[in-house]
C-alpha cells in the first residue's frame, strides 16, 4: 500500500475559470480523507473520478471561504445520492453552525448522520484514530483560527521470516500473529527466540503534513519531523514577505526552510495567490532551501510508496 | 437595446463535472440581473466574461441548494475584488439569515452593503422597480417558498418624427420631451396638435419571464402574458409526470402549454434531470405544444431584438 495525495484545487481567495480553492483527497492506509473543501470540490471529485462514498472524514482547516464554501454543497450531493452511512467533519469551533442553519434553512431532510468533531485546542490533539491511522491537528498561525493536520500510519506489523520460522519446528501458524506483533518466542523447553531472528522490518508507515494557511511557523517543525511528504502553503514569493505576515501567509522560500528543517522527504507548494500565473518561480525559490520541492497538478496523485 | 439572456447552469441537483445547477445573466435595458445562483456561479460568470460589478441586483427564486449554493462564494468574491456599491439581493424569507451567518461564521469583513428583499407574499408583488425596468414576483408551486421573476421593461418614449415636427416653426427643442412622453401640442393660437401626428410609436418594451422549479401551475398564465421570453423549467418528460408532481416539477410538455396559453413569443426551456443526456426529446416534447421552443446553451445568449 501506498500514500497517494490528489490535489483538487491548490490556488487561494477567488475561483477563476482556470484556478480551484484548496481541497485535496488523501488516501491513506486505504482511508479516504478530503482535506478542505472550497467552492467547486464537489465537481473536482468527480473529475479525479473520485467515489464519494468512500469518504467518511473531512478534516477543514478553518473558516475562510476558499477552504470551505465547497461543503455544503458537497453534503446535500451526499444527501441526494441516498448516503445512509455517517459522515464525520472536523474542524473548527462553529463549523456545526456553519453547516447546521444552512441545512435549516434550505429545508433539507439529511439521509444520514453528519457527526461534527470542533476543534478549539491551541494545542496539539488526536482528531482521529482507528486500527490503521491517527490525524493529529497541526496549530497554524492565520488570521482565524487554523489547524494543518497531520495523517500518520501507525506502525506496521512485521513481516514473517519463513526461512527462520522453519527452522524451529514447534512453531505454529497460530503464534504467527504474536510474531508480527513483535513478541519474542518462548519454546517448550523455555528457551526464548528472539523475535528479530524470527522476523523482519514490516513496511514502512507513511505519514503526510497538511499545513494549511499560516504565517511561517518554525515551531510546527517538531510536529512534522520526517514526514514523507509536507504540504505547506506559498502564497507568495519573498519579495512579498510583509505582505504574507500582515494577511497570514507564508512565502515559498519559508515553506521551504520549514520542509528541511523538519527533515521531510518531499515538499509540495500551493495556496498561491492569483497574482503568480507561472508557477516556476515560487518552485525555484522553495528548492533554493530544500531540493526535493514539486508543484501541484490539478487533479494529480502524488504517490509516495512504502 | 435589446434583451440579452446568458444561461450559466440549466441542471438539476447535482452539479457533475459537465453540467451546472441554475443560474442566468439577465441583461434588460442595460440592468444586469442575476437570476438564481448554484454552485459555481462565479466561475461561470467568468467564462461568459461578465463583469461582476456591473451586477447590482441578485434574484434567488428559493433555498434549495442547486439555485443559492453559489451566492455566498460571489459574495465574498465581491468582496475580495473591493467592491464598494450596494448589492441588492432578493429572495425567500430566511436569505438574509441564509448569507449573514456565514459571513459572520467566516468573519468576513463586508467592503459594501448587502441589502436584502425577503419576499413571503403568496401574490404577485413588485420586487423592484427603477426609471426603465420593473421586476415582478411569480408565485410558484414548489416544494419550498418559491419565486420566479417577471422582467419587464417601462413603455418607451415615442420616436419625434422630425418632418411632421417642422411644418410648425413653432415647436421647439424645449418642447420635444414632452412629446416623447405622448403629450398633444398646443399651439400658440390654442389650436392642439395630436401627439400621434408629430410622433411614432417608440421601441417596444421588452420582457422576460423566469419561472423556476414548480409544478405545472396554469394560474401564473395570466401574469406571464405575451412576454417575448419565458424560460420554464422542463426536469422531466411527460411519461414520469407523477414523479415531477411528486418532486415538485413540470415536464417538457406542461412548458409547451404554459408557453403557448401564454402567448410567449419564445420559450427556453431548462432544469433538466440528469437522468437525460440527450436534452432534444425534451425539446421535441415542448414542440408538440409550442413550436418557438429551445434548448439552454451553457454559456449561450439568447437575444431579443426591440
Amino acid at each position: 500500500m501506498s500514500l497517494e495525495l490528489t490535489i483538487l484545487g491548490f490556488n487561494s481567495a477567488v475561483p477563476t475559470a482556470f484556478t480551484h480553492p484548496t481541497a485535496q483527497l488523501l488516501n491513506i492506509a486505504e482511508r479516504y480523507f478530503l482535506i478542505d473543501c472550497g467552492e467547486g470540490t464537489q465537481v473536482q471529485l468527480r473529475k479525479a473520478k473520485a467515489k464519494f462514498n468512500r469518504i467518511n472524514h473531512i478534516f477543514i482547516s478553518h473558516l475562510h471561504g476558499d477552504h470551505v464554501f465547497g461543503l455544503i454543497g458537497l453534503i446535500s450531493t451526499l444527501q441526494l445520492l441516498g448516503r445512509d452511512t455517517p459522515l464525520y467533519i472536523h474542524g473548527p469551533k462553529g463549523i456545526e453552525e456553519f453547516i447546521m442553519i444552512q441545512l435549516k434553512l434550505t429545508e433539507s431532510k439529511c439521509t444520514y448522520d453528519i457527526v461534527f468533531n470542533e476543534l478549539s485546542s491551541k494545542k496539539s490533539v488526536l482528531v482521529f484514530e482507528d486500527d490503521k491511522v491517527e490525524v493529529f491537528s497541526i496549530p497554524l498561525n492565520h488570521r482565524v483560527y487554523t489547524n494543518g493536520y497531520l495523517f500518520k500510519e501507525k506502525k506496521k506489523l512485521r513481516k514473517l521470516n519463513m526461512d527462520a520460522i522453519q527452522q524451529y519446528g514447534e512453531i505454529d501458524i497460530c503464534d504467527y500473529q504474536n510474531l508480527k506483533n513483535g513478541k519474542d518466542y518462548v519454546m517448550e523447553d523455555g528457551t526464548i527466540i528472539d523475535n528479530e531472528d524470527l522476523t523482519v522490518e514490516g513496511p514502512r508507515a507513511l505519514s503526510y503534513a497538511y499545513c494549511s494557511d499560516t504565517r511561517y511557523k518554525p515551531d510546527i517543525i517538531p510536529l512534522i519531523k520526517g514526514v514523507d511528504l509536507l504540504y505547506h502553503e506559498s502564497t507568495f514569493l519573498h519579495e512579498a514577505k510583509e505582505l504574507a505576515t500582515y494577511t497570514g501567509h507564508s512565502t515559498a522560500k519559508e515553506a521551504g526552510i520549514i520542509a528541511r528543517e523538519a527533515g521531510v522527504k518531499k515538499l509540495v507548494l500551493g495556496h498561491f495567490s492569483n497574482r503568480y500565473h507561472d508557477y516556476s518561480v515560487l518552485l525555484n525559490e522553495a528548492k533554493l532551501e530544500f531540493e526535493n520541492t514539486v508543484l501541484p497538478r490539478l487533479i494529480g496523485t502524488i504517490k509516495i510508496k512504502e
